[in-house]
């Protein structure tokens, strides 16, 4: 039984046992949602949340980043640090399920190991690890079909991952473990098979029993990405071939003004994922293949500052969006593209993407909007330190004196 | 749009257009759920649960039924009386769609009443009407398809439900409330058409639409049944056919050790959803028709105290329970039966069950577990009082000093 094996695995995995790969993915992990989570903070969306449940907040034990020292309850600060991490749409992805890995196991892990105290970077490590694992081999079992039917797999395998990874900070044995994993598929499906037991509930799937199988031996923590762009990754080939045709027409000497239309041959997903034609507004333009592309050409860039609203609604960056069309084409990869540029002199460009860019550069850009630059740059070092570092609990505190002091 | 006109609906429905059979149906849906809440206050299931979150516990604006006056915040309290509720399997059903209606409603509403304060009776049945009837509506509207691929459909637009009933509670305006039930709908989902959305998503169906027209003129509040058996309402007919058929025996002085197999023709989704041969608990033998079957026929009832632990796993129980078997005839309805012994004197005797009873009795018997016998008395005088009373927040605390006085 996959919940089972799971749990069996998630037990006895120890810190030696993971190869430097997997811990240095870890902290690349941890250091980007941080980045994201307080990059994020400031968002509406994230205050609407905030304001909305602290009616509800419980004893202050947990850090909700962003905000100037305040503290809720481990669940609240880990939803709220979780909405945070995602509302950029800028967090990881482990590119074969499209789950975003790192978002519900560190929001819930982070917030509970400011409540228990006395967790290490190694700690935190090793459960971070446990977590994804578990998350992205349960997503891997289900996809594509799971996601075909309309699940938002991030919050599905998500919760799982994330019960995983704290079950594994607080030393559950096997049998609680598999209670955790149980509980937290219960309450994000509610399956008729749940019914008549104490939510002793397993996934059920043969795929699922055959990625499993592989725990510990493919790490899928070492196969995870960190997107360049704040938008749907399966932009990020578009985009990227957008910019780079920015440089070639500035290079000659000619901009946007000069295209009279554009064409892109992507991957079917990128149409059924991002087809929004005409977004209003900067979180509908983060599935708006069209808008990446017009940012991509017009400004040569695509971070957050693309995403607001008034460059959603911008009369240039409508103009050329409403000049590109796409069609889907299987025989392209889903980080594959070939955009093609008919210029008003009658002339064409084009350029083909093979594999969409990475970077893990976008830390202190995003964080600056809330702590500055100075803040950003010491944010990113106290992050990066997470390996050797003896106190979780430490490391918050710092990320929020940094938050008190240079907030812009 | 579903979520617009549910809105509309909502915010528009005042408590002087109710007909009175509503109001009368919506006192008996509080009655029945604070009958289920207290009676499932004890069980080991809602302490768990109690214990797990007490560490997230916020402000205590708000009643946990049956703990001696304990009080948390209206988040938890809704989900711990919530899960008390529904617990003995023994709330209400909206048979057409099998939702429990009233559980997931009133356990936000009487919380979140607790914590504005100065909520009267009218007040309360005004917004559980609204939030029940847009519930059921829904539900109508998805089901069957929504139940058949494997969704709890309490859970899912109970959800939606209870954010109505708050929301009107709360006296939302029809955008706010638009906002709070897609809110709800991603939270129990995590459908794909949110993304790009700030959850402004919405119920998508042809048949939504038709249920949602028919808001305010059918009312499916006034169709609610409540269980005169703590276990899935597809088991009642069995069960009923088999007490009648103890009585019988008894009259003939014949008992269980009479009977050499038990055959009973049932509904298809009986052995669906309650087919489990050996159940090995309380909680297991609430889906399983055949220790429905046999308590029926063996003690002549099958209340709370016929499904613990014990009794599931009694031998003289056991021992009929493998000696009974059912088979799915689609002619039945689902509230039909016709249940077949064979004596080991070779006669045989027959029992149609054209409609499964119905009860109202059962509020005394569960409480009087947790309150005691007078407690249970006065604890059930209070809770149909609802409709004059000027504040819900004195309601509970009139529960609360029973149980403080007279807890068993």
């Amino acid at each position: 039984m996959a919940t089972e094996r799971v749990a069996h695995w998630a037990v006895n995995l120890s810190y030696s046992s993971l190869p430097p790969e997997v811990v240095q993915s870890a902290v690349q992990a941890f250091y980007n949602w941080a980045g994201c989570a307080l990059g994020g903070s400031a968002h509406p969306t994230t205050t609407r949340a905030h304001d909305a449940l602290a009616p509800f907040f419980g004893q202050p034990t947990s850090t909700l980043f962003g905000r100037k020292g305040a503290r809720t309850d481990a669940s609240h600060a880990a939803l709220i640090n979780g909405i945070a991490s995602h509302v950029h749409d800028y967090d990881d992805t482990h590119l074969e399920t499209i789950i975003h890995p790192t978002g519900p196991v560190a929001s819930a892990l982070f917030a509970q190991s400011e409540a228990l105290g006395s967790v290490t970077g190694e700690d935190f490590i090793l459960a971070l690890v446990t977590g994804i694992e578990a998350e992205c081999k349960l997503g891997l079992g289900v996809w594509p079909e799971h996601y075909d039917i309309g699940w938002h797999i991030t919050s599905t395998v998500g919760s799982i991952g994330a019960a995983v990874a704290v079950g594994k900070l607080m030393k559950l044995q096997k049998e609680p473990m598999q209670h955790a994993i149980s509980i937290a598929a219960t309450q994000v499906t509610g399956l008729r098979e749940m019914f008549g037991t104490d939510t002793k509930s397993s996934i059920v799937s043969n795929d699922v029993d055959v990625q499993v199988a592989s725990l510990g031996t493919v790490w899928e923590i070492a196969k995870n990405a960190f997107k360049p762009f704040p938008c749907g990754i399966v932009v990020h080939p578009v985009i990227d071939g957008c910019i780079q045709l920015h440089r070639d027409m500035t290079a000659k000497g000619m901009s946007a003004a000069d295209i009279q239309s554009v064409h892109a041959r992507v991957h079917p997903l990128v149409l059924e994922l991002t087809g929004k034609k005409t977004p209003k507004d900067g979180l509908q333009a983060k599935f708006s293949v069209y808008h990446g592309g017009s940012v991509g050409l017009v400004l040569g860039k695509a971070g957050p500052a693309q995403y607001e609203d008034k460059v959603v609604l911008d009369d240039e960056i409508v103009a050329l969006r409403d000049r590109i069309t796409a069609t889907a084409d299987e025989s392209l990869g889903a980080d594959e593209t070939e955009i093609t540029l008919i210029l008003r002199d009658g002339t064409t460009m084009t350029k083909h993407v093979q594999h969409a860019i990475g970077s893990l550069e976008k830390f202190v850009d995003q964080v600056s909007l809330v702590l500055g630059a100075e803040g950003a740059r010491q944010a990113s070092q106290t992050c990066w330190a997470l390996q050797g570092i003896n106190s979780v609990t430490e490391l918050a505190k710092n990320i929020e004196l940094l938050s008190n002091c240079t907030q812009i």
